[in-house]
């Protein structure tokens, strides 16, 4: 998905290292909105359609729960609302919390070269941040833009060996995303901005390993939260190391074996991040989607029963298996990253949606016992949007489905229209009452709104 | 320092790893403070003595100033208080700005075996919990205990590796060992502690890069906030991963290339980390520390001016030349761990405390100029406490003093009264005036104190 090039390594000598803090705290500092092209303009605004739509499913799930409960308690202010729920509490609270429900079911985002689930971070903090400060909608999308931009250069910069040492990368990346856009939407300077990429390096946290579990939450919400922070910090001069980035210890030698310095530098202002930036169908880990599409259409076509079939192969990207073998899950949100279950429920229910990854839906027996027949078969020129899934049936015979750009990759986006029906679904789903007409509405109109956090009061949950 | 082993690496197959988050969680869980030997009671009030002093001289540092405004702004509270400052605050808050005070200068313990600095994370967790639940000094001193043990086990069993690949171990380990002494603390069980093992795991971060600079002392303040913050989300339930630590992407195997699950098990309840904690007698990289002694004694005997000096050799364990080969810094908190700066502050003012590591002594131009003299030897045979300064004079001879085993190491540790003296000269330094006298008996007092709390009302400062 990247453009060839000559990587600069971390395997040249120090002292050569580029200036790439400077150089991106000089980028985000000078770039101005006349600087973003249409096609990132309005990429940005499916981004934030897509990001209310999930954290309006996720503001209920227990983990939220859970977190706003005791979060909660350490709130300082009402200043800022929480998508989907009644309580408003403060601008560190509520970028923790907001990141977390847009996050919850791996439902939001992915940026394709990296697997980041790029806006929950950047978002989250950019709309808390609006709710304490004057920010017009045109100021909120610059920021973003150039958040997310940070973001997933710096994912450019470690993948793939990053996230598979098992740093949960949108976590990692994520906070210096929050970091950036939060110092552009304040007006920090390049050095200041600078400081800010200092204070997020020392709160880049975030292991795979807790995947699955509520933890997983912690870290996301805390990469919106103290990304905000880290520029909150910068502005009353609190000063971070010269190169937090590309120095000796710094965030990119210590988190990747052989960091691609020039993924930060190459085509700054020119190639946009956001436009490989994709939105989900299924509530997945986005390798999945392929194989969920390829079952449906099974199920559909074929009219196949569990009980019929012997053996189901997955021929997809090595990364198709390393994400998602997950024999034996016990939790909805396990399931989410589970090929085991995806390919069960997939083609048992002819469904793909949240109940169908639900903790209720995990322990169904039936689902349960086809796992063990799920095979993977690794080939690496399988792109991970695509995916072969091949039945083979206790009769003797096979079927099998190729599906070559899954709903929801580049080459074959959600239009708009679909992201809309998915904000109406999930809000449905999350029982917010939330109106989601007039925030759809709002959110494809932002540019040109004078007040940034209006979505948030529209998003907000009435009663208690 | 540690016991010969066989060790048992990140190489044995995954469903092998032993179950080291149950092991911990339940030793955490079910040792009783009879189960504590005397030596290491003792040494847990040696600890907290020394934690103070520190605190009460760093209360003041512009880092710690920084951050008290920006954090004070988003208190829920005013339940607990910062050591050496009138502001009150919320709990979470005062964790991470008493741990940030005690560690700015780098002037608080260590673990030697790790390098870490055990006290600041789980000390400041355990008050600021003090200040808002009832907990007599017995439990908070267990709390502490168990809390060191944890950190300085994960730090054994991830060393050197993890410090070498740019992790700054204190902040790393640390949040484990508050979120671990938290729970002891609040009394949760065995699987609500590994769950707070679980939500630190998403949390652990804090890069070598940012020494020198404030932004360490944000992972600092984060490893005694977060560590808080994961037991109190464990005890609402918020569930983590089954294996944080040992799991194939947990925290041993993602930041250590070979952690030694081995060092974490051997010997648990039985050698404990605090018999291998040490104070220091100067504000610097413990590695300094005979390097340092050894100056001054030239300073005192020889009459060393730095004019008469062509070249100084400092020959030691690699480590101090990995750590403190650092010519031409710019501030006192960089002058902390650089040899070159200690070196020359050492011969010309025969003195080594703060004031001699502050920005103003930075900035003297002979010191300055006297760094491109020194010169590193490595001699992996020499323990880091010890060390030879060898000084080649203009004049053609040498004059040299070796230092074995310098003041404050375990072979020479500093006396009871020394840490008494420590604690009243920072306490001036620190100008807050707290009355040392009654925190020293407080302190050496807190296992039959009825209130843990007890001491942070001592070291309140009053005015503001």
């Amino acid at each position: 998905m990247r453009a060839e090039r000559e990587p600069q390594t971390a395997d040249m000598p120090v002292g050569k290292a580029p200036a790439l803090t400077r150089q991106l705290a000089e980028f985000i500092a000078r770039t101005r909105w006349d600087d973003i092209p249409p096609a990132v303009r309005h990429e940005a605004k499916r981004a934030l359609v897509n990001y209310f739509a999930v954290a309006l499913a996720g503001c209920a799930d227990p983990a939220v729960e859970k977190a706003t409960a005791v979060y909660g308690r350490f709130r300082s202010a009402e200043e800022a609302s929480l998508i989907g729920r009644p309580e408003r509490t403060d601008i560190l609270n509520a970028a923790a919390l907001n990141a977390m429900s847009a996050n919850v079911y791996d439902f939001d985002d992915t940026h394709l070269p990296t697997i980041i689930h790029p806006t929950a971070p950047v978002a989250a903090a950019l709309f808390a941040l609006a709710q304490s400060a004057p920010l017009s909608g045109e100021q909120l999308l610059l920021a973003f833009v150039l958040g997310v931009e940070v973001e997933c250069r710096l994912g450019n910069a470690v993948s793939p060996g990053h996230y598979q040492r098992g740093w949960h990368i949108t976590s990692t990346c994520g906070v210096f995303g929050a970091a950036a856009g939060a110092a552009r939407a304040m007006l920090l300077d390049a050095q200041h901005i600078a400081w800010a990429f200092g204070n997020a390096s020392a709160q880049a946290s975030g292991l795979v390993e807790t995947l699955g579990s509520m933890s997983k939450s912690i870290s996301v919400g805390n990469a919106a939260r103290n990304g905000l922070l880290s520029a909150l910090l910068a502005a009353e001069g609190f000063s971070g190391p010269g190169q937090p980035l590309e120095g000796e210890r710094g965030f990119l030698r210590v988190t990747a074996e052989r960091p691609d310095f020039s993924a930060i530098s190459e085509g700054l202002g020119r190639d946009w991040a956001l436009l490989s930036n994709t939105y989900k169908p299924y509530p997945c880990g986005v390798v999945l989607n392929p194989v969920i599409e390829a079952c449906l259409d099974l199920a559909r076509g074929a009219q196949l029963s569990l009980a019929d079939i012997e053996r189901i192969e997955l021929v997809g990207h090595p990364l198709l298996r390393e994400r998602t073998d997950r024999p034996g899950i016990r939790s909805g949100r396990e399931s989410q990253v589970s090929a085991q279950h995806a390919v069960a429920v997939a083609l048992a229910k002819g469904k793909a949606g949240l109940a169908e990854f639900s903790d209720a839906s995990v322990m169904d027996p039936a689902l349960r016992a086809f796992g063990s027949r799920v095979v993977f078969i690794d080939d690496p020129r399988f792109p991970v949007e695509s995916a072969q899934v091949i039945v083979t049936l206790r009769s003797g015979g096979t079927v099998s489905r190729k599906v070559d750009a899954a709903r929801g990759s580049l080459e074959a986006p959600l239009a708009d229209a679909e992201l809309e029906a998915k904000l109406r679904e999930l809000t449905a789903y999350g029982g917010s009452g939330v109106a989601a007409q007039p925030l759809i509405d709002a959110l494809w109109a932002l540019d040109s709104a004078g007040d940034a956090a209006a979505p948030m009061r529209l998003a907000r949950a009435c009663g208690a």
